[in-house]
């Protein structure tokens, strides 16, 4: 029962704080046999990689990965792949002020109620940073399910939403935001470059489609397929919703509305909509699997703000204000795209075995 | 790695279905000492209980709770706690065209996807009714949270929200909807008749806050307290989406606008807002637990849909159209509310003793 | 991580006390569309049930299973099955001896020093008839690998061996004993009644054999075949000892006296013996799985023996003598082979499907 | 679910193979705050590791610890602990021979006929070189546990047992047997000896003593204390047999002899006896925890042995002969006196928090 540790049959864990010497994850359950090589898995990370555009945060990491174990003449083994990744550019700032006091709006205050003691530089365990990790593990997940095909995606930053008619996936490694409508993107490029000059921060909606899940994916009733993704996306840092399918709007429809009628089909049934997002019962449908993400604004912001000192030695806590110096994503939903896809592939990977191990198939 | 149990310490697994002669839980790791009875658990069934007004579902059910094992001259034992609600109500109506043929929006045709099988009698296993189990399982788990107190209530039915200002906690229990609102409660009656009449259905958003949760429960990074309650709320029945704080609406904020400053109080920090819904990094903040929950309108209506049969022994569905007799909510979000309330306290007692067991308090 | 669970994918929950109404177990993860009858349990009750000889317990309990979910029309669903045995001879006797101080070599100190609090009545949960429970749930596991036969018997009662020599299965359900060897079923007769009428009891071994287990089951390294047998083992009530193949015995050979060389054959490699009992690194290798189980003498004894009392008001034990009256078994270690037997079916069942899930055979 | 971590609250994950570039250990759930330096560690690893005597192998591993998160200045932060242990003399010898067929009595076999592919270079991760991660996973877990005293010797070989009445724990260190009789230990050099000119290997039995275990800890019935250290041991390489106090002797015994009589004492009872090896029901009685392990001789013999190739095209093998070259330990089980002294530490500090977490001491 790690608490960092994700998934039944293909699970993960997870180590490493922001800046210690390094990070990684030993991926357990990857099936036998499979073609697997570090340049595989590299283009996740650097999708996901820090310090690419004037919209991401400015510290500079390689973010190379190295596998350690599990693999033997290019292939997996079946025995646990561990991949690690080097901290390279660790400022050596000093961290006196955020030693003293809770930055607003971060764990900072949370983990030292919890642990009476804390790594606070930048964020220690629960910096974004650990999310590189995720990726590189959902690297190895994408092997397991070449059937599925996964598209994340940013669909909102700030209140401004894609256009869905100029919807193009190619769009979407085109530009910084991993958006996929070509103006939409031409206008988040002056929001964000706004809100960064102006020491702020804003949100930001991801949406991520998984193709080619084939229906039966799922355990009920306390391994859904969507329960487990809603674990899997509230999981990572700076999230704070999760949707699946038309999610919060079906609050605002009726059962005729929300159908999702089936017709036979030459493959299976054809669906005329797909409201459920591709899930029903917690048990995939063979329809694309659809799961948005709601990403809150970075925490970290130029404008002081009110906040309280460690406790001295007399129990008390003092106010004082912080502002975050540091170098950070002005929306940290925009990095937030690629772990998203990660997760997917995680879920989507471990599902598959554990189908195969339920239901032999 | 039973996927039909929840929880880290504080541990159950449901069973049963629909039409079967009974279902329960079996509750694991509920501390020694504590007083219960079958009495003390009842209310929570109650309020989840069919046929009590015109609202919900007219199947009659008791839901009378037995206390089967784990409980010795009144108090709990430390061993498992073995629950058991008897089914009464299993009307022995024709299932014969659900037996044959799909319901669009069901997870009849998902069932039949993974298991080559099913128990095709009101939804078998899928069936709300296993929703029975986890109240009375969140029962035993209030017990285990005496410091927390949880109030659930439904903040909107088809696109009709509560207004704020009329917030009154005792209203939730004068009226069938849990509606904080008592206007609302009014505008809703009729919205539900109506749909109801119609032989449609309607969505609804479900709120959920827990008081007296102290800093510090949750456990970074997979076992986090938001990932472990979306998790548990998307498990439940006909949910899509599952927000914390501010949710979704945190996507159109800025930093500064998401910001929650703090000042010393006497009794630990003061937090000048919540945005966060009570949890940072993963972990409580001290601050009220917030989560809202998204209900589809029930699949179930009495308008004919497109859908297709079983595949014949030829392999091939044909194309057919069924509505759903039966007796069902028009609205499940309302019922949906003493779920999600025992849900929060499942997540929060196993929360409450993960975190003795990691940190030792 | 349910203490009261076992298995990784093939899993069950137990519940239920020694005078509690009714016991049973979950089981959760058996593959959908097996067929399935209370008829294809109950034999292996009846095998385990109390009160068939005067070799064991008087106590009378007919141990009906029943199933409350998981199966429809005669065939596993997939979804969790619920097995049901109420408890019908729970005599109303005195237990205000057991309830003022610990029996020696019981478990009723170690429950009261965790717990705080024991129900004293027969044990209660630390009661030998809890494996009632596994002993069900095996029969279910039985009909996941029907490509297996699992014999269990005892080899030696009281220092007092079996012959090998004269080895005959068909003997095994001939004599109250669980014995392949008539002769020695004669002795052990003679040697049980003259303990039995002594107030005393005496400890004993079993062997379980699993032929048609094919190689590849089992998962290194922390999910191997043979510690997953062990923990199975050693968690039956009264083991004291767990070996696999030749066991303690190996300690005595050379690297050459315990080899088991191989030669190919037409069904894959011909092994020309099986110190091994049938596990390498953690996997089977397509011989027998041979198992052996120390039990010791029940601890309940008519003789008087030295214990102390509950710590009373004062926080002090008092000395004083206890002897067992109730209802025991002279021999546990002879109702432990159906016991034995089932939780190989249960171990080797869970590896069959984690090994599907995990390598896709 | 991962087949490559161990523990319920206190877990690790282990990686690696015997000629990767490095192995390690992810350890979960380490509370906060222990001080902790890789010197605390390192000490642990050193009494492992290879190349240090005659009577082992002589592969030169530093097996250098080094702690990669998890850790800041100097104290335990709660998250995870990533250790890391670089390998360094992986001979470049020639694996043509192990690659082509399967050397008997290892794991080659078996893990082919699992996973259809096998790292062959010196046993892959079945190698016991993995155990250097279990080694010093176990030197955190001591940390947790510093009111405990564990003890691991071998009290025999080849059949040759210590004499009880000679037994001297600082003589455990003095000699490379890890062998408490000074004049057992001169025996054993002579056999030892022997047996490694000869190109052979032989058994021996590790016993592991715990003191310091309160009464209580365990869980009973699927997390037993008992069964845990069951699981634990016998998934060490080359085990194949654990007891738990007088373990296989007890079948020998009449409930009389085996009675642990208990009498009132100030620090709670005083127990007459230790029969049951500090454990009932599955629970610590607050007795020494007493265990011993059987280890087979090492497989890797130079005495050729009859054995098969692996299928060649026509999914035939052929019948070859193969000894081991490489180097070897002719009595694995001297070195595996630190490993169970380290699972030993890790089986209780494990229970030491999940009893905290259950029971709130």
């Amino acid at each position: 029962m790690s608490v960092n540790s994700f998934g039944h049959l293909f699970r993960f864990t997870t180590w490493g704080e922001s800046h210690g010497p390094a990070l990684g994850a030993v991926v357990d359950g990857c099936p036998p046999g499979l073609a697997i090589t570090e340049d595989a898995i590299q283009p996740y990370l650097d999708a996901r990689r820090p310090g690419q555009s004037k919209f991401t945060t400015q510290r500079q990491e390689p973010d190379q990965v190295r596998i350690l174990s599990g693999v033997f003449e290019g292939r997996t083994t079946g025995t646990p792949i561990s991949l690690m990744i080097e901290n390279v550019d660790q400022r050596s700032k000093d961290y006196s002020e955020v030693a003293q006091a809770y930055r607003p709006g971060h764990a900072d205050y949370a983990y030292d109620a919890k642990y009476g003691f804390r790594d606070y530089r930048g964020g220690g365990r629960s910096s974004a940073r650990e999310t590189a990790a995720r990726v590189a593990a959902g690297g190895v997940a994408r092997l397991v399910i070449p059937e599925v095909s996964i598209l994340a995606y940013v669909v909102e930053i700030g209140g401004d939403t894609i256009d869905r008619a100029s919807f193009d996936p190619a769009e979407i490694y085109r530009n910084p935001f991993f958006c996929p409508d070509a103006s939409a993107a031409e206008r988040w490029a002056e929001q964000v470059y706004a809100v960064r000059k102006a020491g702020s921060s804003i949100g930001a909606v991801v949406e991520c489609v998984a193709t080619g899940v084939p229906a039966g994916w799922g355990a009920p009733l306390y391994g859904k397929l969507d329960a487990d993704l809603a674990a899997a996306m509230m999981g990572i840092n700076a999230v704070k919703g999760v949707e699946i399918g038309d999610g919060f709007a079906v609050a605002r429809l009726t059962g005729e509305q929300n159908a999702d009628p089936m017709r036979p089909g030459a493959q299976g049934p054809m669906f005329e909509a797909n409201h459920a997002g591709g899930i029903a019962g917690g048990i995939s449908t063979g329809q694309p699997v659809v799961v948005r993400v709601a990403f809150k604004p970075t925490s970290s912001i130029l404008t002081p703000q009110a906040t309280i000192t460690r406790p001295g030695e007399n129990g008390q806590s003092e106010a004082t204000e912080l502002f975050t110096k540091g170098r950070h994503d002005p929306c940290v939903g925009i990095r937030g795209a690629p772990v998203v896809s990660a997760m997917m592939a995680l879920v989507l990977a471990d599902h598959k075995l554990l189908h195969r191990g339920q239901c032999g198939t």
